[in-house]
């Protein structure tokens, strides 16, 4: 086992992480659309995505563990892969809530359409790039862009507060859509989850990243010399 | 460093995880004590507890950083510390749903007392008794145990429907009491979450004992030989 085969090797883990993310983001974004549009059909492809996330997040483990018994790594190589192992966690989640999202989606298609005063479109934008980001400040070790994330927390987390305060005001007027009001609540809690899981990225890039200078570890393709 | 040294750590690991857990269940257990009898006091203690377990979280993982660092594992040791890591953080996520349910508790009381047809003490049992459950399976290297935590996420997951059904009925009825409605089903899905994550720890233990016979390194405080 070389050194050369294991820097390799933590590429890889990298590069599928980056595509774990991909995966979560897009599952995210067609759940979101599906409730927007009142498309459950688009559900079945959220529930694909999850199971591919699911099967990645067990390989992404495996391949650390390999990477782990391959040799003794550097300080800052174990810190790269327990922050992937952390962070895989993470967007296996996401995965989860965007099911959970589609679930409501399938409830709510079966109901009459009805006006909500929730935005779920943007609360979904805006955990969509938070996942984004986060996994951006991860892969550049990005301290600052990690940072950003957690400010962006705040503005979902008001939102979502918004959307309990605005659904429980329509349900007082209109009880007769109570399914639709708690199913748009729901959807709004899934989301807050979301923003959270990329929180704990972002947040795990901080903490992985201080108190040694391991940028470098994090932010290039070689990763140590 | 010698081994022996080395198992000190892993054993100091796996007790530092076993004290998690127990912060975890009695925050949990507090705060739905402060749901059922409406003592947002109560709540106080369970924000102490998620901070205690968060300030473990970032312990645990320093000290399994450490040991990984300390000397070349063995590949069951590996996969006991990457199972704990994987515990760690499904733990930390516990205490926030612990505290979202202390908050809901503190919004609930603000209002006025009704009687709502949701079992929040039964599914807090349930997952008190799910989260209990999966560190001992966790701990033991126990996959028939892990078995039974899944088989019990099932109940929750049929609890939590049916609190969604019930509460949708009784918003019809009574629209003048929907933050209240709001809230339960909210601590309701809080609860299924906190059962999702006791899930996570017993699918892990069949995971990660799968394979090889690392039942010994979970089960015993010699982890290897």
């Amino acid at each position: 086992m070389t050194r050369i085969r294991f820097h390799e090797g933590l590429d890889e883990l990298k590069q599928r992480l980056i595509t774990t993310a991909g995966l979560a983001e897009r599952a995210l974004e067609r759940a979101v659309r599906a409730y927007a549009e009142r498309k459950p059909e688009l559900c079945a492809e959220v529930f694909e995505y999850e199971d591919r996330i699911n099967r990645n997040e067990r390989e992404i483990d495996q391949l650390a563990l390999d990477l782990l018994a391959m040799q003794q790594p550097m300080a800052t190589d174990l810190r790269l892969i327990l922050a992937v192992i952390k962070a895989n966690g993470d967007l296996e989640r996401v995965g989860d809530q965007a099911v959970n999202i589609a679930q409501r989606v399938v409830d709510i298609a079966a109901l009459p359409a009805v006006e909500l005063p929730v935005d779920i479109p943007r609360m979904g934008v805006l955990a969509t790039e938070m996942i984004h980001r986060a996994l951006d400040a991860f892969i550049h070790g990005d301290t600052v862009a990690a940072q950003r994330v957690l400010e962006m927390d705040d503005d979902v987390d008001a939102l979502n507060h918004d959307a309990f305060i605005a659904i429980n005001r329509k349900l007082q007027q209109a009880p007769f859509i109570s399914q639709q009001c708690l199913d748009a609540l729901i959807v709004a809690r899934n989301l807050e989850r979301i923003a959270d899981h990329a929180t704990n990225i972002a947040e795990d890039v901080i903490f992985w990243t201080s108190g040694e200078d391991v940028r470098h570890a994090f932010g290039s393709g070689k990763v140590t010399e």
